[in-house]
Formats: structure tokens, C-alpha cells, sequence
């Protein structure tokens, strides 16, 4: 048994089929001609584009416009004048081969933002990795790897896979895959996830682990590969693969219910969604909203902000398409950790305490009063809701809602429809603004919980940073208590709240949300269905009743173990 | 009238004498022999360390050993391998003259700091412009600036002063200054403060504003520069330095005095310090204790690690100095944004969410034992307590006391004495701590709230960062009603809770902490007396009637405005 991360859930047995890429001579080599070898290199830049860019139009087809994205940045790698220019500065200065200068300069980077230890950071390592790559093969005029025509149904075996290896892979012929490198949160883990190709990854030594041929059982969900595996493992397996395939078609069953308990509470369960297209992946599963729009896709990738008109469509499209259903919309909330040069954002020091989101906002007030107006026009095409992320006092927040009246003033002057009953609310996710929600309910329609942010403020953890992610914790005592005053004082208030930070798909803190009274639960489209499952079975009076004991546990670790205890015995 | 930033407060009358820098000739020069330029860089860096060293020692004897400090960390500049060999590979590389590959890479370092908008890094920024800018007067022959011999008492106007300038300022000489460069944590600020030169920064312009000859009447409070005054100013500012000067005389009546508000209520006044030989300030200003002792100089500005010895005899030194009134030791409290090479701290992308304090010392163990036990083997000498920072967990808080234990064990087994009835406390400046400081009440002795990151935590805002200054605010009502809940945490437990950040030493802070209950103010020792001498002249009962008005108040400015008027009808 071989163990890693599991990125893609899923059982399969298959047979594996070990892929190693062309070896790729990077031998230094002395030029004679400049000239020539910058030609070449701006050749092997242009067929680069043309792959890259056909690899965008497949993904956009097959697989999701959100995923697409994915290549047209990988685009964009092959304009950046810091990395073409080093590339070719190396060229001039140093006479050397262009595969090499190529090699270098693109590892320079790569080591950059290796050294950043952020999830982020290497993400766009793993790109700039997939693209230099390629460069060196059209360069080298060598074919990336493929499956030949006659191969079987296999399980991929490799030391990594790119994010434009995994688009492409044929889905007829690749059962799963498992490498060495990579996490949950790579590209190429998204992508398996979206594809439903089970995957695993994070196997060090995997060539020496698993060979060519091998029989294999993988467990996309446990991370777990079984090499050769006896009659009695695949008995095992194949009774999981049926459990999981049965859990699968369970949950599809709750498909057109309504999300309430077994003693009858009701609840709504939205999802959030990064781009207009994701809106089938909410209606294919059933969600009752969208309880976060994130418009950063509207600024990010591109060499100029967008303009009213192109935000308008944009919300309406998803408007439109939610057929009076409400979708939540987060006014932008970037900062100086993503790369948008058109801001011209100055590098700091913390930039997740720094200037972003409602902040950035209210300083570049044009900024702000486009997209104010282009929701506001929206608005008139179907349930819209405005959002502000990252509010921390009463006074922010109020000139946020001045901004606001004055854009719905404005539109009034000129004659343009809008809904003039357009619920506000607002990001809870910094901790002095938990501290005075009851001040804050008082001027908003309704609360949303970011727990994502809120965690990482209140235990004061960057979430992407490896060396103190056992401090980062969902449980955590102070966390917990901080959501029970939220929703206590929005209660309050009169006011609806939610939550659309990952905790809000926790199985094991589902029970506990529930007992708080949460009224909104805003989760990935494909969790939407497991919650309403798992919501079924639960009994609010009864988690009520232990809510206060809970609180006072002194441990995060005695309480997730608690609740799923709690969930063993409730759901399974 | 010219307005700055007050540096160091009093008021002066003098004539102005502006202060040119000699113009340093900084030409770009071929040169012919590599090995002699190098030679002159050699040797002129020789000089410089040799001349920063006598400003060190001089430091040490006039000023103090912590502004001593600053010119030690010049001298590790010079010792820099980055820097010196960027200077010799490029006179090597290029044949340019020493001189103008001084200028060039120091500029490069400087461009790197003051990019980072960050206090902390603009004054390294700072340094290494005061270190360069004397090679290049040492490569060029050129003396630094001086008064002359014949030169009567005067106000220095000038582009910028440097720290070393300002360390070598004759007070005979010099009644005050005003600059274009710097700000109130500048080491030139820091130094001004503590030699009690009147000072002003951040005029810009200013050798267009202010002319030799000029009669100024200088203001370092306010931060106004008054030019050829009427006779009607310099009587009122006669006026106004008789009452500043009469103020001090007041606060020098409470050296000897309890700290006692005027109804009776009686707390404790300490101070904060960051080297042993602050000692002296703390007993000069009156402080009941040191409430804050930070432990990092053991660690900074060195090469490796130090010994058990080295830090047992600096803890015994100040305990002992304190003649058994109480010294609060804050164990280790470092991370990735102090450049400490032998740590081998990785660079992280949010270094205040990120591996520090707490959390490295409870994952390198060795060096947190070692420290434990120093400060174990120092409480036999005195009244020592010791205080852990950044705990974000009643987990980590058991990890750390377990350590605590064994260092206890190994010390009793080794026959070596220490105070088994030592005080153990924590600092609450993460925020989820302070939402179960109900639980962590029951774990220690005493708290100490730290302002200064619980602050920057609780509105999620890096107050090094000038872009979003605004929101990092002491008044901010979240944060307000956090501190009383911990206060009243702490009481409920039956241990005694103070306060180590800037507010504490807020004067219109001050009645609120006293209506919340807190039992300890720690403040810089100059801040001692005032605060004393404040307290005496407040009721606390009737502060205490208006706290629940003012903990409903919606917005920041308001409470602080409220707290003004407050304060001018009770102090003034």
C-alpha cells in the first residue's frame, strides 16, 4: 500500500501505465548568432501561443470557462516582458542556446515563488514550470507525452502532470492518476476534481514505488494506492466503490428538496460561484441561491479595469439565469497579493492586513462607484444582492452606504432602472467587526460569515503558510464563540445571516451551525447536496441542548473529535 | 508658519543655521587597476567602521546602551557580505570608481527597503544610507558636517539628519532641529527624544521655507516652526513654554507617590523595557515594576544563539537592580520580518500571521528550553515573572507550561536553585485568545493585554502599513469591548490583568481602562509619571457610570472625541 494526498475522489482498479516525459536535452550550448537564436526563441514563443490557446478553447468546451481561465493566464506568462526579456537578455549577453536561457531564467523564477511558502505563490510556480516546458519542446521540436492509440484503459503513473497534461487527458482511456508532485489546491488538482478522474498525488519516490503494469486499486478520497492487490482487497474495494457509488446516488435524491432537519427547521443552502458560467454547476445541484458571487474575475488576468457595461452584463447574465433565485454579489475584494499590474498596487509587507478589498474601494472611489452602478443596473434583471467584504468599523461601512446612495442617485437622474428595495449586507470576516455586530446589523439587511478570513485574523494565521497550519482551526474555541455572538446579535436585529467560508461545508460543524441558528449555508455547488443529505438526518433540539457545553471546551481538537462523534453516530 | 511632525517635544526661540551637506562629487569614473580601487573601498570601509564604533562607545557613555545599539547594528551593515561584495563585483565587473559603486548598490538596498511601506524597514533603509553616505565622505576625503568653533546656540534646519549626526550633536551647541526626512519612530527621532533636543521632521521644502539668520520659534509638541516671529507670538509661546515646563515640574512632584486615582482606586504603574541597562530610566521615572521586559536584544545583531549563561546573567542583572519589586520576563518574541540570518527564518509572504514568537519556540525547543531555564535560574534573585506571547490556544498555552515543567524538573534534579512559586502569565494580543480568556484565565496568573497586535489583528490591519493608517484605531469600539472582556475574564478567575501596548499610555485611554478595572499599566518610564499624575485627578466612579453609554457608541471617533472632552474637563 502506497499512501498520498488524495486531490480527486473516486475508486477505480486499473492497470498502471508509467509516463515518462521525453528527457529533454538541456545541455549549455555557445552560439555564433544572436539574431538566429532569438528567432528561434520567438518561434517557439509563437507555436507555444497557438497550442496553449487551443488547449483554452478545448477546456472551455469540455470542461468549464472557471477551468479555461486557467490556460488564457498561461497566456499571459508567455507576454510577461520581466521573463520574456530576462529570457532574451540571457541570449544577448551570454551567447548561449535558447532552450537553456530558456531554462534558467524560467527556474529563477519558479524559485521565487517557490521560496513565498504560499499555496498561491506556488500555484504560479507550477505554471510558469508548464509553460517554460513547453517552450523548450517546441524548441526541440519534441512532442509532449501521449497515450497511443492502442492502450488500454490505465491508470497515469508520473512524476507530475501538468494543469495543460490534465486537460487534455482522454477520459475514454484514463481511468485515474497519481504523482509526486502537487496538492489539493493545484490546478491539476481541479481540474481532476471537475473531469471526476479520481487522483491522488504527493507520492514521493513513485517511481520506484509503482511500475509499469502494476495492478492497482486507487482511493481518490483516502489518498490510498494498493499495488498488486490480493483477492481479498479487491472484495474490499469494490464493496467501498459501492458504498461510495450508492452515497453518490443518495444524495442526488435530494435533488428538489428542501434543505430543513429532521425536526423541521429550514435552512438555505447556496453555493458560491468565481465566474457567471459556474451557474449551471448551482442549478444542476439544486442550490436555493447564490450566496457568493466573487467578481475578481472581472479584474484579474487583463490590462485594464472593465468598464460599467461589462460588469452589467456580466451580473445580469448570472441574474437572469438564477430565474429570481437571490445571488449574493461581493463588491472586489483583491490586494496587493494578486497580481493586477493595472492597479499598480505597491508591493507590502502583510498583505492580507493591508490595503484591499472595501479598503482599496474607498480610496479609488471610481473603482467602487462603476461596479456600484453596473449592480445596480443589474439589479432590475433579477434577485440581486450587494455585498461588501472586509468591513472592520460602523464608520467604513457607512461611507461604503453613502457611495451607494449616490450611485442609485445618480441612476435616478438619469433615468436608468434599478431595484430600488436591493438588500445590502455585508462580509462578517474581521474580528472588531464581529466584536460590534450588533452596532453593525442595525445598518444592513444581512451578514455573511467569512470564515476563511475570520479564522485566520482571529488565530492570527495566514492560512497558506505551512509551518503553522495546525494553528489554523476551524474548532477553535474563540472562532466558535465569535460565529455564536454573530449570529446571536443579527438574530437580534432582525436580520438574516450566513456563512460562505469553507466551514460552512463541514460536515462535523454542520450540527453546531444548525444549533446556532444559522439561516444560510453558501458552499461549493458540488457540496449543495451532501449537506441537504446530512442536514436530514439531524435533530436541531437535540445538538441545542449540548451547544453550551461544547462551548466550553477548552480544546479545538476535544471538540472536532466531539462532533465527530456526534456525526458517526447521527449519519452513519 | 511651518508645519511638521513633532519628533521631540519642548519649545525653543534661536536663530536658524542651515546645515549643507558638503556636495559629494559622485561621477561615474572608468578606472584602470581593479585591485586598487578595491584597496581604497577596503580601506575607506575600515575608517567608517573605526569612526561608527567611536560614535558607539561615545553613544553608550552620553545617551544610553539601547541607542547604542543603533550604531552596532551600523557597524554589522559594513560587515554585510551582500552589500560589500555587491560594491566589489561591481567595481570588478564594470571598472567604475569605488565611490560611485558605493552609492549605486546602496541605492539598490535602499530602493528594496523603502519599498516594503514599513516602518521598520524604511529606518533599515535609513541606516544604510547614513553607513554608505560616510565610506563615500571617507573614499572622498571629505570631513562630515560640523558647527563651528564660533558658532552660538542655534536651530539646525536641514535636508535630513542623520542618525549619527544626531548622536554626535553638541547640546551646548544645538537647541533643536528641523529636517525634511524622517518620522516619530526614526532612530534620528528616537535619539532626539532621549538627549531632549526639541525636533521637528517631515517639512517639505524646507530650505525653500527657512533661511539662515531666521529667528524660529520652534515647537516639537504641535510640530510648528514659527519664522521671524511678531512680538506677539513670542509672547504667546513664552507662555506656552512656561506651562510645558511647569508641567514637568508638576509630574516630577509623583516620583515617590502610590498611583492612586482620586476616589481612592489604586493599580500599579510599570514599565516596559527593552535592554537591562533601561533599568535605570524605570527607577528614575518612579515605575512600581517592569511590566514588560522583551528579551529579543539576546537574540539580534549576533551571530548565533545565545548561552543559558549570557541570559540568566542579563535576567539576574535586572531583577536584581529591581530590588524585589516585579520584573515581567516575555519569553522569545521573534519571527520572519527581524533579520536574524542564524535562525534561518524562511521568508514568509505574511510575516505577522506567520512562524513567530510562541510558535517558533514551541517548535525549535531547544531554544526555548534554554531560555526557560535562564530565566528559572534568574528568579532566585528576584521578583521575576515569566510571560508568554502570541498564544492563540489554551492547547498551545498546556504545550508551552509543559515545557515550563520539565525545565523546572531538570533544574530541581540538578540541584540548582530557582522560585518554584513563580508567576507564569500570557499576553493576550491574539484575538481567538481573548474570546476564551475565560478559559485561559484558569491556566496562568496574570495577563497582559498587547494592544499593539491585538489591535492590528482585530481590524486586520499592519499599522506599519501608512496606506490604511486610518483603520488602526485604539477606539475602535470592537476592540474596546474586547479588552473589558478580558479584563472581566481575568477578574471572574481571580488573577490580576495589565496592559503592555501604546494605549496604556494614552492619556485619553486612560479613564476607560480604569472604569474597565485594569490593575496594571505598563508604559514606556517616560511615560511613568504622567499617567500618574493623570490618574490622581480622575474619579473612577464616574468614569464608571458612563462606560455602558460609551461601549454603544457606533464609531470610533466619536468615543475618542467624547474621551477628549472628558479628559480636558477633568486634567485641565
Amino acid at each position: 500500500m502506497v499512501r498520498g494526498i488524495g486531490i480527486s475522489p473516486g475508486i477505480i482498479f486499473g492497470k498502471a501505465k508509467t509516463m515518462i516525459k521525453n528527457q529533454v536535452n538541456l545541455e549549455k550550448k555557445n552560439i555564433e548568432d544572436r539574431n538566429e537564436e532569438i528567432d528561434r526563441l520567438v518561434h517557439a514563443i509563437a507555436s507555444s501561443k497557438q497550442q496553449i490557446n487551443e488547449i483554452a478553447i478545448k477546456t472551455r468546451a469540455t470542461i468549464g470557462e472557471s477551468e479555461a481561465k486557467i490556460f488564457e493566464a498561461h497566456e499571459l506568462i508567455l507576454e510577461d516582458a520581466t521573463l520574456i526579456d530576462g529570457i532574451k537578455d540571457k541570449i544577448n549577453e551570454e551567447m548561449v542556446n535558447a532552450e537553456y536561457a530558456v531554462s534558467v531564467v524560467a527556474k529563477q523564477f519558479m524559485d521565487i515563488f517557490d521560496s513565498m511558502d504560499d499555496a498561491y505563490m506556488k500555484e504560479k510556480s507550477a505554471d510558469i514550470k508548464d509553460v517554460s516546458d513547453r517552450i523548450i519542446r517546441n524548441l526541440l521540436g519534441i512532442e509532449a507525452w501521449h497515450l497511443a492509440d492502442n492502450e488500454d484503459k490505465v491508470i497515469i503513473v508520473a512524476e507530475d502532470l501538468t494543469p495543460s497534461d490534465t486537460a487534455l487527458l482522454d477520459k475514454n482511456k484514463v481511468l485515474g492518476f497519481v504523482t509526486a508532485v502537487g496538492g489539493k489546491t493545484s490546478h491539476t488538482a481541479i481540474l481532476a476534481r471537475i473531469l471526476e478522474i479520481p487522483a491522488i498525488s504527493g507520492i514521493q519516490g513513485i517511481m520506484e514505488k509503482l511500475h509499469d503494469g502494476d495492478d492497482l486499486i486507487l482511493d481518490g478520497q483516502e489518498g490510498i494506492v494498493i499495488v498488486n492487490p490480493s483477492p481479498d482487497d479487491i472484495h474490499d474495494y469494490q464493496e467501498k466503490k459501492k458504498v461510495y457509488d450508492n452515497q453518490l446516488l443518495l444524495y442526488k435524491k435530494y435533488l428538489n428538496k428542501p434543505s430543513i432537519t429532521k425536526d423541521g427547521k429550514e435552512v438555505e443552502i447556496f453555493a458560491n460561484i468565481g465566474l457567471p458560467d459556474d451557474t449551471d454547476k448551482v442549478i444542476a445541484n439544486g442550490a436555493e441561491g447564490i450566496g457568493l458571487f466573487r467578481t475578481e474575475f472581472l479584474f484579474m488576468n487583463r490590462k485594464n479595469l472593465p468598464t460599467e457595461q461589462e460588469q452589467y452584463e456580466a451580473y445580469k447574465d448570472v441574474a437572469t439565469r438564477l430565474k429570481g433565485k437571490p445571488v449574493v454579489i461581493r463588491t472586489l475584494d483583491i490586494g496587493g497579493d494578486k497580481e493586477v499590474d493595472y492597479l499598480h498596487l505597491q508591493a507590502e509587507l502583510n498583505p492580507f492586513l493591508g490595503y484591499r478589498a472595501i479598503r482599496l474601494c474607498l480610496d479609488r472611489k471610481e473603482i467602487f462607484m462603476t461596479q456600484l452602478r453596473a449592480l445596480l443596473r443589474a439589479s432590475a434583471y433579477g434577485n440581486i444582492k450587494i455585498m461588501f467584504p472586509m468591513i472592520s468599523s460602523v464608520h467604513e461601512l457607512r461611507e461604503a452606504k453613502q457611495m451607494l446612495q449616490e450611485a442609485k442617485k445618480a441612476l435616478e437622474n438619469e433615468g436608468i432602472l434599478y431595484n430600488d428595495t436591493i438588500e445590502l449586507g455585508m462580509m462578517i470576516e474581521v474580528p472588531s467587526a464581529a466584536m460590534m455586530s450588533d452596532l453593525l446589523a442595525k445598518e444592513v439587511d444581512f451578514f455573511s460569515i467569512g470564515t476563511n478570513d475570520l479564522i485566520q485574523y482571529m488565530v492570527a494565521v495566514d492560512r497558506g503558510n505551512e509551518k503553522i497550519a495546525h494553528l489554523y482551526h476551524e474548532f477553535n474555541p474563540g472562532v466558535l464563540r465569535m460565529i455564536k455572538m454573530v449570529i446571536d446579535n443579527a438574530h437580534e436585529a432582525n436580520i438574516w445571516v450566513g456563512m460562505c467560508g469553507e466551514a460552512a461545508a463541514n460536515p462535523y460543524m454542520l450540527p453546531l451551525l444548525l444549533a446556532m441558528g444559522l439561516d444560510e449555508f453558501s458552499v461549493c455547488p458540488s457540496a449543495v447536496l451532501e449537506l441537504r443529505y446530512i442536514m436530514s438526518k439531524l435533530s436541531v433540539d437535540d445538538i441545542k441542548s449540548k451547544l453550551d457545553t461544547i462551548l466550553m471546551m477548552a480544546e479545538e481538537h476535544a471538540i472536532e473529535k466531539y462532533m465527530e462523534e456526534y456525526y458517526d453516530k447521527h449519519i452513519n
